[in-house]
């Protein structure tokens, strides 16, 4: 039966179907340093929202699984190819339909790079805010299939926040559209927010409309402190929450994330940060305050100072610009070590002094060493496992399976903003109880009753159980 | 069956439940001009979320309807008796079970009153943003149910971004828990925000973790202004987007809306405000700059001078508050002359002049008036029809049936912020089309697969025939 469908979906869709090994063998990967046992049977690759349309249609009356992806920058394995399936690869559908600056939206297709959307959106000087650290390569679509959060969540909101309308072809290859091109809009259940971050599971989106902001006046300045321990940080970023104060981005780097990125960076690019009279054990905090509030600003610094932290202010780009580089190196500093498994748990911001006291626990327990990037402003944590080979070691499984379970513990979840995708569906009837997941795989059911779509993502088990 | 269903209530949940004639009375109206044709078979008013839990493995038991209801102050028929059911009444499950200053997070219960609510949060320094007009006399619950919008919408977001978790009460009578304390969170669908606007026929919401923000520091700044016409106002109103400001209030009352709200007032509340020298036709604009934005504020008068306006601004808080009250006064001054509907339509900004035109066209065709106060920063207009008696006269849905076609066509919406309820259920499948209400029906069948939750309420059909 599947090479009978590869058959229709080349002859329905020529040239859009490749069966070329290195197109089936890159499907196998994103960013997660995980890799898939499967090959796909084929990528196909639309032009047109029709062509997606048909696409749903063939796999629908062929039983075929369908893997959407879009830039292939997950860090859950939620857009790889998996058994018997073909990857649905909307990246091609890339044009920026609209942008209406009078209602500050703009109308584009889901392989629209973040990056490139804010590059066209400020000459209109208007802006898209999520900001997932990998905006320079993740797309539109795949930033709202996960709920993409990033590095300004706490001042402007997820991606949910930001999406007030989408095209969705459904697994039978129907189009829908959901919500409106009002910010405000009640009318029936809230599809766009219940696709937003489905993962592909529920349907394949193919068009957006998002809320845009005017472009934010005013210099930004950006704050760096280094501080004797990971405490010490953690209570300056408590101390600046509690001061009522929302920067635009509050960032942590702990002593094992700092030394790989001194050791990646090199002396040049952090000469005259604080990283480059950088200690050992020493902990790192970023923040920057944008709209020219530097009464914010300096009110932080002090924070900072009086935390026991050293501080670098500056209202210059360019070193602004630097210091968030520190930042942006953490993934390639780690990947140039080894396969990087990226976790992605959240607590309440209360609760990260207690999280990263587990961290280093469970690294002491398990015997791995495990650098930590966290979101300080909103609680979200990326504790990194650097390894050798392509499998996971289960120790690191283990230690993994120790950190979810404190997350938890603490109020927290499994995933702030990365996803369930495959590398973590093992947790998630944990985290949400037997009875929401129960309803989960009935959502799910009611969009995909033969569970064609991402199948294996999210859910372990497959739909038709149900 | 359906009395001996209210023998079984009675005999679990004791005084908790009542046949009393006028608290059944009581049950067949909300603030919506609609009263319902059926009294309840009781009102259930649980005191603890058991009870909640027992009144719907009851009513599971033995198919009895169930109509959740909170503060009833609805605006469109959501909580309102319906046919052989009982009204479960949530406002006494009324307490805040937690304030978080470091979390910057609160956990109430639905019955809890918004107003009081942010009372209690302002010992703290803290605040709860959504603010529907209603929210002296509205409960969290309600507004939670509704997705409740309000006037600060535009800068700080609707009720769904303000809500990071649920405990809700299943139709079958299980506890389930949604979401999280953490501000990020992607660990399956979002049944938070699917819970968030569906009005009661889902769930019954019992406890909510809201999201806070410290309260906003610095003076606040009124500008009003008249304009000689709508058409001004709304180009001011747009001006002041175009320019990249994003006032905290933005709102527009037309003439006839102007000449209730001055007969009601009277000449003394209005004395020194641009209201006290009104002229015919004359149409108001009300801004407020908040965070001691004073050059916001200036740049907002000026733009409204621009545009022909006659500007009183004011940071004194007395004279902001008696400005917002002239706004405030709006419904109170159309209800004191005659049963009040109130429509909800929201268009995108842009085409707020095209539908205050259309508006007018509409009054004049089906020869009713229709004054309008509009929240003009997100383009959620209320237009209302004042009528006599108890029953909406044909020529008034005809009025709305046109207005909402309009709405929809100028890519809006039939409800910005009041819910679908009974009143606009006729329209539903016309705004979201046949594939997105069955999937929505669907949705409803997955949470309630004998159809007793809110029956009729945003369906016109029960959920039976799915």
């Amino acid at each position: 039966m599947p090479h009978d469908a590869v058959t229709r979906f080349e002859a329905a869709l020529g040239d859009a179907v490749s069966r070329d090994a290195a197109v089936l063998d890159a499907m196998r990967e994103d960013r997660s340093g995980w890799r898939s046992e499967h090959a796909a049977l084929a990528v196909v690759s639309p032009r047109t929202v029709a062509e997606v349309q048909t696409a749903m249609r063939i796999a629908s009356e062929t039983g075929t699984p369908v893997v959407p992806r879009g830039a292939g920058t997950g860090l859950a394995g939620g857009g790889i190819s998996s058994e018997g399936s073909i990857v649905l690869d909307v990246s091609g559908l890339d044009r920026i339909l609209e942008i209406d600056r009078a209602d500050e939206l703009a109308v584009v297709e889901p392989g629209v790079i973040n990056g490139e959307l804010n590059d066209a959106l400020a000459e209109h000087g208007l802006w898209y805010a999520p900001d997932p650290a990998s905006r320079a390569i993740s797309s539109i679509g795949g930033n709202i299939a996960t709920n993409a959060g990033g590095l300004l969540c706490a001042k402007y909101g997820v991606t949910r926040e930001s999406v007030l309308g989408l095209k969705v072809v459904l697994a039978d290859g129907r189009l829908i559209e959901t919500g409106h091109r009002t910010v405000k809009g009640v009318t029936g259940y809230d599809l766009t927010a219940l696709f937003t971050g489905s993962e592909g599971t529920l349907g394949v989106i193919v068009e957006a409309t998002l809320r845009l902001r005017p472009l934010v006046a005013g210099a930004t300045t950006t704050i760096a402190a280094a501080f004797p321990d990971v405490e010490a940080a953690a209570a300056a970023s408590a101390s600046v929450t509690a001061a009522g104060i929302r920067p635009a981005v509050l960032e942590l780097l702990d002593a094992l994330a700092l030394e790989r990125i001194a050791a990646y960076l090199g002396p040049e690019p952090v000469a005259g940060t604080p990283l480059a009279g950088i200690r050992p054990g020493e902990t790192f905090l970023l923040a920057q305050s944008d709209a020219g509030a530097a009464d914010e600003a300096a009110e932080i610094a002090r924070l900072f100072e009086a935390a026991g932290g050293r501080v670098t202010a500056s209202t210059d780009e360019a070193t602004g610009e630097r210091l968030l580089g520190i930042r942006r190196a953490m993934h390639p500093a780690l990947a140039a070590t080894g396969q990087v498994l990226i976790e992605d748990v959240a607590v309440p911001r209360s609760k990260l002094p207690e999280m990263f006291r587990a961290i280093e626990r469970i690294g002491r327990e398990y015997d791995v060493e495990i650098p930590v990037v966290a979101h300080a402003g909103d609680g979200n944590l990326h504790p990194n496992f650097v390894f050798e080979g392509e499998t996971v070691p289960p120790k690191v499984w283990e230690a993994a399976d120790a950190m979810f379970r404190t997350a938890v513990e603490l109020g927290g979840t499994l995933t702030g903003e990365h996803g369930v995708g495959v590398l973590k569906r093992r947790w998630l009837a944990d985290e949400l109880g037997d009875d929401s997941y129960g309803l989960q795989r009935r959502i799910k059911a009611v969009f995909d009753p033969a569970g064609i779509l991402n199948p294996g993502v999210m859910f372990a088990e497959t739909a038709e159980k149900v």
